[in-house]
């Protein structure tokens, strides 16, 4: 029998996973090269690879303006009712639609319009710092209200109760990223959202870092408002359009204030006055963009057949288990877990701190073919997707730290910043 | 020697024709239709087929996170560079990003706060009716502005003369549609400029219709802003994001009130204070949608090769062989002609206007494989992309259309509204 540090037995862990074929439905180009970047990038389901192709060279090669009617102007709805059953919600909840940072931008001007007398919107220092950036340029524009930023104790954990303390009727928005892109902190979604009801404040989630690696249940919990990015851990593709979900009684009453016209009743009519389109589809914008738009149905399909209770149990054992070989052979040489213990409050990737993690991340990617991501000043953030990453690529990617620690060999690679993974 | 009204006379037009050769650079998948709705969806040049594959299936399936720093992160900028040489700007004045609605709004909000004590915005009717709820969005917003809307004398036409009555010290922003989508109606894109400056306004251009067809000269008359689509004469893939335009000196004064993290200075800083990109950049948000990003840039190439020039010149010939036609085929069957006389004043597309319109719409598509597009209440919209359009196809156009209506085929069509096309 294996020890738990033994390459034989993450193999066991592999062949015991019932979720390890799915791994086939991936292109994976370079079998040497691991991959634990899924959280930033994920990889490309080889269904997709068919789909682009139909896309490109049937639909607009051939079928040109028909193609609209044929299928592309139901897409944000249609793949928005299939990642709503990634999220706890109903079809009619979700659409996809412009980038996160857009899509936030509209749904906190609508927010806000919806808490008129309300002075303030809370957030944390955990949020991804775009947020906090186009809530700045949100509030500046919809006047009078100030932001507070709640501080987190250590960088990686973010107790309720220093939220809890901030929050009163003054309060019109609470927003928050549900897994903090540094750390991988989950909050408690049905705990904080039920803080934010108590005092009448409406409640956005960015669910960025969470969608398609854990099951989310926004209806359960109440949820108002929720914004959201495709091409992390649902396999979407790069920079593919996000998706917004608004709480089925709050969709009347909120105004979208980017009125494009696929947010209008009937966009071919072109009367010359808006009329927003009932439901979900008054938050779409402009024409979508329909090739990166595609890319995303196939992989929303394939985590759907995985099942999200499934991926999140492996999930947690992946990240565990990485843990526990932190434990055996990361701590000793000099890393730190920037990231929570209790699996529960834990996403899908795990942050390791090193004062030299620069050079280290560097090293990894240059001479060992490990591709983790880097996150200022001394994150090394490795990603587990477990729908296509084994238990044998985390022992093989901590194997190939541990080298690149013995034999020194960051100490070649400058000091410096991340410029671009 | 052929008559203007034969089949051959078309042929002699193509055989003299020096840009004819580009049609070949696209993918024709069906030869017997007719394809008139450029200016709506252009069609798939062939050299997009392997990009598109190179981007999917390399880029994304091979190179993985990587290819953010050998090709992605670059494109926006790269791409704006190109299609600001289709635009008469230097190569830092334009990028692409968002949709044109999008965009739109982010240059209106700019420009608002850019001229703080007027009150006015002044645009016209025949502008596209999606700008004109945009416009209304951002004047709610941004607050205390009025919205005058210059009408048309017949819905054709608009008149400088108008225009200039509206436009005072009170006017923040004059923004218009410079081809109507509708009638193709051209504005006088150096005349109206200055207007718009004489009274200390600033000027905000949408492009979507003109880009690609005709050259423009943005810097030469001192334009300030515009967006534009990069899916109609561009041939850039539906939905492709659009670009935006803001001229140098303007560009370190004007914020974006959308601040996502593509806009910032150092985005993998993950710094929690904003601080926007120097230039152009700024205007940028959210991770750009990579896949139909990429399939702008050879579509730009061709045009590019082809000649803005010889792109015109050719357009003007066939906007007025149509005309031609019409005079002689089509007006004595009741048509009226929607678009100027003066092929000055005309972009290149052409409205023919019949109370049985949406019928013979049907009937051109269903009977004939002829697809033009249909705009309320009864304008069939006939594009001319001079890139891949033939004389021929022109000539065969008018001649199934009189066929529709010698033989009555429209009336087994049900009258009603457009849905779709």
């Amino acid at each position: 029998m294996a020890t738990p540090l033994d390459a034989d037995f993450a193999l066991e862990l592999d062949r015991a996973d019932a979720l390890a074929r799915f791994r086939e439905e991936f292109v994976i180009g370079d079998a040497d090269a691991i991959y634990l970047d899924g959280n930033s990038l994920g990889r490309l389901p080889r269904r997709c690879v068919d789909r682009m192709r139909d896309v490109v060279e049937r639909q607009w090669g051939g079928r040109l303006i028909r193609a609209w009617a044929d299928d592309w102007f139901d897409a944000p709805r249609r793949i928005g009712a299939k990642i709503a059953r990634l999220l706890g919600a109903t079809a009619d909840e979700v659409i996809v639609a412009d980038s996160t940072s857009v899509n936030l931008f509209k749904l906190v001007i609508a927010a806000l319009k919806a808490r008129p007398g309300r002075s303030r919107v809370v957030t944390d220092d955990l949020n991804f710092p775009s947020d906090l950036y186009v809530l700045r340029g949100a509030l500046e524009l919809a006047g009078d209200r100030a932001l507070k930023v709640v501080r987190s104790e250590d960088g990686v954990n973010a107790p309720l109760a220093a939220m809890a303390d901030e929050i009163d009727e003054r309060t019109a928005l609470v927003t928050l990223s549900h897994t903090a892109f540094k750390s991988g902190y989950v909050h408690d979604l049905a705990a904080m959202t039920a803080l934010a009801h108590r005092s009448g404040a409406l409640m956005l989630w960015d669910l960025s870092h969470s969608v398609g690696a854990m099951p989310l249940a926004l209806d359960e919990a109440g949820v108002d408002l929720a914004v959201g990015c495709t091409y992390k851990y649902l396999n979407g593709g790069p920079g593919a359009p996000a998706f917004l979900y608004v709480r089925r009684g709050l969709q009347e009453s909120l105004p979208n204030p980017v009125r494009g016209w696929f947010g209008q009743r009937g966009p071919f009519d072109f009367a010359l006055e808006y009329d927003p389109a009932p439901g979900i589809a008054r938050f779409l914008t402009g024409t979508p963009p329909t090739l990166s738009l595609a890319a995303i149905e196939p992989a929303v399909d394939l985590l759907l057949e995985a099942g999200l209770d499934r991926l999140r149990q492996k999930s947690v054992r992946q990240t565990e288990y990485l843990i526990g070989l932190w434990e055996a052979l990361l701590r000793p040489r000099g890393f730190s877990l920037n990231s929570p213990r209790d699996p529960v409050r834990r996403g899908s990737h795990v942050s390791f701190g090193h004062r030299d993690g620069w050079r280290i991340d560097q090293a990894l990617i240059g001479d060992m073919r490990v591709l983790p991501d880097f996150r200022h000043p001394d994150n090394i953030r490795f990603g587990v997707a477990p729908v296509y990453t084994s238990f044998a690529e985390i022992h093989e990617a901590v194997t190939r730290l541990v080298r690149v620690m013995d034999e020194r060999r960051y100490e070649k690679y400058p000091m410096g910043r991340a410029a671009v993974t």
